[in-house]
C-alpha cells in the first residue's frame, strides 16, 4: 500500500491537529489507551465549571442546566450508536458500564456466563466474582486463535451450553486489533435453546472508532466510554442497555439519579429509562468536554469517512511490520480498526517480552508512544484518522531500525 | 447572640472570598448542596489536563502521575478523617460509597437493616431493592423526631433486633442538621448480641464541616463526597472502610483498580487496601481541584477553628429564626453544624410548603441561594466558616421581612 495524501487532506489534518495540544510535542500511537482532547473540549468543560460557580454551584437554575446538559449527552451519544436515546445510561467508564448488567441479571446456581479469551482483566475479575456469589459456572472461549485465521462465532457457539446466560464479548479485540461480527454473534446467541443467551459487548475501542448501528445488531448491552477513540476527557462513558431487556436487568448501584420519588421523597420505582442505572453526582463539565470533541470530528467527516482513512492507514502499518522478518503482527490479516499488535522476534523466532517492554521505554524517551499488551505479550501501535501517513511511515522506520539494531 | 468580627479577621475572610468566584455575584447559602470551588481548585484541574496532555495522554509516564496523584489523595483523605491511608477508597460521589458496603456484605434472607427516617432517597432506594434481592427485612428508625428533644441513640437502640446486621444512619442529617453522637452509636451496635450490627455512615454533611476522628470512634464505613464542605468539584469522594471488616465486604462494583493480576493479565486476588473497592478509569484533575481546595481550607485555619466559627454563625441564624413568631427551626435547639432548616408557618400555625418553595423562587431571583427540603418540606440555609456575619444578619433580615409581607 502506497501511503499519500492530497494536499488539500494534509492541509485539513494539520488544522485539526492543530487543536489537540497531545499531537504538538510527540508521536502518539496510544488511542486505544486514551484519546488526545482537543482545546475545544478542554475550553468547554473550564466554561462549564465556571458556568456552574456563577449560576450555582448549586440552585434550580444549575439543576435544570444539568438535567438538560445530562439528557443533550444521552442524545448524541445515541445518536453515534444508532439507539432510542432512551435506552442511554451515562456511566463513569467502560468497566462500570459492564458491572451493571453483570450484576442486574438474576443468577440462578448453575447458570453460565461465556467469555472470550480477550476480555480485559477487570472484566474478568468481575465475573469471577459473581461467580464466587452466585454460584454461576464461567466458561471461557478462545477467540484469540481466530487472530490468525477461523471464525469467531463458530468458536462462541461450540462453547455455549444449556445454562449459558450471557456471553462476554469485546466488539474489537483490545490485543489483536479483530472487528467480532456482531450481528452474527447476537443472532447465534439470541436463538440458543432453551433460554436466549444475552451478549455484553465491551466496547472500549469501537465507539469513536467506527460507524455503529446498534438497533441493527440488536446487541443487548453495549458498554463504551467517551476517552479513547471518542478523544473526550476520562471519566465519562455510557451503556446501551436494549429497551426490551431493561425490565430483566435490575439497578444495582442506585442513587438519585436511578429512581423517581414522591412529594414526601419517597422512593417510588426506577426511572423509566436508562437513567435508572446511574447512580449520584458526577462530574458535569466532563459531558461538555465530550460533546466538544464528538462535534469535531463530525465536522471532519462523517464517521465512515474517519473510519474508512483509519483503516488505510492501519493496512498500511501492518503490511509495512509484516514484511519485517523479525516483527510479527499478531493478527494475520490487516484487522479492520487501528489497533496494530505485533511482537518482535528473538533470534530462535519466539516472541521476546524483554524486547517488547524496552522497545516502548525507547521510543517514549524519543516521545514516540506506544504501549505493551501482556496476553499475548506484544507491541500495539494505534492510529487513528487523523493520524499522518508521515508519521506511519516515521514510526515504520523507526520500529524496523530498532528492530535491526538489535 | 451577637455577630461580630474584628478588622483582621473580617480582611482575612475578605481575601479568602475573593478566591471563590462563585462568591462573587450571590449570597450563597446552599452549602450542603454543593461547595464553591476556589479559582485555585479550577486552575488544578485544568494544569492536570494539560499535564496528561503533554505528557501522554496515556503513558508510561502519565500511569506514574496518576498513580502517585492518587495515592496523595487518599492519603490527603486519610489525614482528614484520621484513619489509616490503606482504609481510602476513592469513590464518584457519597451514594456510591454507600453502595459499596451495603453490596459487600454476604446478605442471608431474613437479616435486617435499620434505617433512620433522615436518609436520602437515593440510600433509601439501594437499601429497598437489596431487600428485594436478598430478602432482607428494613426497619426505620425515628430520629427525626429528636430534632425536637429525645435521645437518638436510645431511638436506634430500640430499633435494633436479632437479626439486624447493619445500621444506616447519617453522621449529621441532612434536613434538621444535627449531629449525632457517633461513637455511642458504633459502641451501642458493636455490642449488639448475638451479632454485632454494622454502622454505615452517610458523611455528606459532615467531612470539610468538622473536625474528624474515625479511627477513635470504630465506625465501620464512612462514605462522603469532596464537592459539598470541602468545596471540591463535583464527581469525587470517598469511602473509609475501618480495616478489621475489610475482608468481610466483598467488592461488587469490579475493575482494574480492584485487583492484582499476574504476567499474563489474569485476575490474582483483590488489591490489599481500599483500592479493591475502586472500578477503572475516572476523571483524575479531579484530585488535583479536591487537594487544591482542602489545601486553601487548611491555610486558612485549623478543622476545630473553622468549626467554630461555622457553629457561631448557625447559631446566630437559628436565634435570629428562632425568633420571628411565623418561622420555625426544624431543630429546637441550635444544632451544632452549618445546616438550618426552618418552616415558615400559615395562618394556622402550620407548615407552608407553597411558602418554602415560594421564598426559594423568591430569593434565587435576588442572586440569594437557599433550597427546600420535602422531608420534613421546609427551606434550608447552610452557613460556611468563610461566611460573613454580615451575610447572616441580611440573610436573617429579609428572611423576616419575606415572612412579614405574607
Amino acid at each position: 500500500m502506497v501511503l499519500s495524501a492530497s494536499s488539500d487532506l494534509t492541509a485539513r489534518l494539520q488544522t485539526l491537529r492543530a487543536e489537540f495540544p497531545a499531537l504538538a510535542n510527540k508521536r502518539y500511537f496510544n488511542f486505544g489507551g486514551q484519546g488526545p482532547m482537543p482545546h475545544s473540549a478542554l475550553t468547554a468543560m473550564t466554561d462549564a465549571h465556571l458556568t456552574l460557580q456563577t449560576e450555582g454551584p448549586f440552585s434550580n437554575g444549575v439543576n435544570r442546566w444539568i438535567q438538560q446538559s445530562a439528557m443533550a449527552m444521552r442524545q448524541t451519544l445515541a445518536e453515534l450508536l444508532t439507539v432510542p436515546v432512551e435506552a442511554m445510561t451515562l456511566t463513569e467508564d467502560v468497566t462500570v458500564g459492564c458491572n451493571i448488567p453483570l450484576w442486574g441479571v438474576d443468577w440462578r446456581a448453575g447458570d453460565r456466563i461465556l467469555l472470550t479469551d480477550c476480555e480485559h482483566p477487570g472484566v474478568i475479575a468481575a465475573v469471577q466474582e459473581i461467580s464466587r456469589r452466585f454460584q454461576v459456572a464461567v466458561d471461557v472461549c478462545p477467540v484469540l486463535a481466530t487472530a490468525q485465521g477461523g471464525d469467531p462465532v463458530a468458536v462462541i457457539e461450540a462453547a455455549l451450553q444449556p445454562r449459558t446466560r450471557m456471553l462476554v464479548v469485546s466488539h474489537i479485540l483490545w490485543n489483536t486489533g479483530q472487528l467480532l461480527p456482531l450481528t452474527e454473534i447476537v443472532q447465534l446467541c439470541h436463538a440458543h435453546t432453551p433460554e436466549p443467551v444475552w451478549v455484553l459487548v465491551d466496547a472500549a475501542q469501537s465507539v469513536g472508532m467506527m460507524p455503529l448501528d446498534l438497533t441493527a445488531t440488536e446487541v443487548d448491552f453495549y458498554a463504551f466510554t467517551g476517552h479513547k477513540w471518542c478523544c473526550g476527557p476520562a471519566g465519562l462513558g455510557g451503556l446501551y442497555v436494549r429497551p426490551e431487556v431493561r425490565d430483566a436487568i435490575a439497578p444495582t448501584f442506585i442513587g438519585w439519579r436511578s429512581i423517581n420519588t414522591d412529594a414526601q421523597a419517597n422512593p417510588t420505582g426506577w426511572q423509566p429509562n436508562g437513567q435508572r442505572y446511574e447512580v449520584a453526582t458526577s462530574d458535569y463539565p466532563l459531558m461538555a468536554g465530550l460533546q466538544a470533541a464528538l462535534d469535531r470530528h463530525q465536522q471532519w467527516g462523517t464517521a465512515a469517512e474517519r473510519w474508512q482513512r483509519l483503516c488505510d492507514l492501519s493496512h498500511a502499518l501492518w503490511e509495512r511490520l509484516q514484511a519485517h522478518p523479525k516483527i510479527r503482527p499478531v493478527s494475520a490479516t490487516p484487522p479492520p480498526s487501528g489497533l496494530i499488535s505485533f511482537e518482535i522476534l528473538d533470534g530462535s523466532g519466539q516472541p521476546s517480552p524483554m524486547h517488547h517492554t524496552q522497545l516502548v521505554k525507547d521510543l517514549e524517551a524519543e516521545n514516540i508512544l506506544l504501549r505493551t499488551l501482556l496476553h499475548p505479550h506484544c507491541v500495539r501501535a494505534c492510529v487513528h484518522y487523523f493520524t499522518l501517513e508521515s508519521e506511519v511511515q516515521a514510526l515504520g522506520d523507526r520500529l524496523c531500525q530498532w528492530v535491526d539494531a538489535l
